[in-house]
């Protein structure tokens, strides 16, 4: 049984930014669906977990980047499961150019959610899955915790059509894709994103008033949340060089 | 040589909405993506083109759809040039399911536009291009004028770092998104999009503060009108049924 599985994508134009580099957000899209073929093949993808009425939830996740493919640039996404715990679950990825060179590595947390309570299920009742557990870890660091964001407002918007995935709640993507567009073209033309951390905190849903604090803590290094009226959605950090 | 050329895609999680189907802004992605495929790969694709400093730019687009595929279906997306006058030039597609049944149609215009001058150039200096009009129609019928809107404002919006593409400006298919962000999800669950039209008229830039406007010409049939604050961007349409 292979515990690690690589996918080979290529980067589309819809996937680059305006200097024609692939975007924070469609690497993580990449990661997810690299994720997601890789339980699917091996019997606890997100279909298997449907039909007991449950779901993987990601929870955190940390990226690294060392260089930006560019469009139409071909990537290798590498997958494993670094360990199992009875409520969560780490898993890593390695990501290589063509010249297979690493080009970023992440690491995430994931729950699986029973969809009925709203709950986390104990990932031993996953029949197989505790062999996936590899002990190998990722060179992007751990996941640390985020401490809360007290900086200026950044931005606010409401949430749309768009914005709703088929969980009936924002897709994690575009969390990310709003903190990006915290930032100026201008910005992304000088510097580079470097390390990306985000923490998922609570759901977001239609129609909500969605704002966004931002904190430059150290230069360059910029802490986020992303709350509605009530609560802290997510934190996140953006880190440039 | 082919002239008509089929491509199979896979709809990724990524590209559906909150009900599990492919949202219309994705399907046009597609089609765009067949479009640079087919031109890629018979020498008159983007990077051709950008060789003598210019670009394919869609002018219009109309798009018919029965049905709507799910999550993890394959669709195959049939691609050709219907014919090609000095400057402007009409690309057809047709979208089957993997049961072979059309599930949608749409009809284009594109002009090959000199970078240098930001003027159309003329389609006949395109070595070898002329013999891929085909002269066969689409089943979407045929590309008419979209009339002035004088509606109510449905939307605004300031353009981000996500909206630029590589051309610098906003993406063609991000004002689908806007457009189709219009309509809460209620209308989605109880209606589908069936007609969608576009006429692109100038290009949006980073941070212009952008306004939507939406008429309802005759019950579940909409008119818009995207402008920034000195010019019309674009002129659409969309029917539910």
């Amino acid at each position: 049984m292979e515990k690690e599985f690589s996918y080979i994508f290529k980067i589309y134009p819809s996937s680059v930014d305006f200097q024609g580099k692939l975007t924070v957000a469609s690497l993580v899209e990449l990661l997810m669906e690299a994720a997601g073929r890789h339980a699917d093949e091996n019997g606890f993808g997100m279909r298997q977990l449907n039909e007991f009425n449950a779901s993987w939830v990601v929870l955190r996740l940390v990226l690294e980047i060392n260089s930006y493919p560019a469009q139409y640039d071909e990537i290798k996404i590498s997958t494993w499961i670094e360990k199992i715990q009875s409520i969560k679950t780490i898993r890593n990825f390695c990501i290589e150019n063509a010249q297979g060179e690493v080009i970023a590595s992440a690491t995430s947390e994931w729950i699986m959610m029973d969809l009925a309570y709203r709950k986390p299920k104990n990932l031993f009742s996953l029949q197989g899955f505790k062999d996936f557990a590899t002990g190998k870890e990722s060179t992007a660091g751990r996941l640390e915790k985020l401490h809360p964001v007290k900086g200026e407002l950044a931005d606010r918007l409401s949430v749309k059509y768009s914005d709703i995935d088929i969980n009936g709640h924002v897709n994690s993507i575009r969390y990310i894709q709003w903190l990006c567009n915290c930032f100026d073209l201008s910005i992304y033309r000088e510097k580079k994103i470097v390390r990306f951390e985000i923490h998922y905190l609570s759901e977001l849903y239609e129609n909500e008033e969605i704002k966004i604090f931002r904190e430059e803590k150290e230069k360059n290094d910029f802490y986020f949340e992303i709350a509605n009226n009530t609560k802290t959605a997510c934190r996140a950090r953006i880190k440039f060089i």
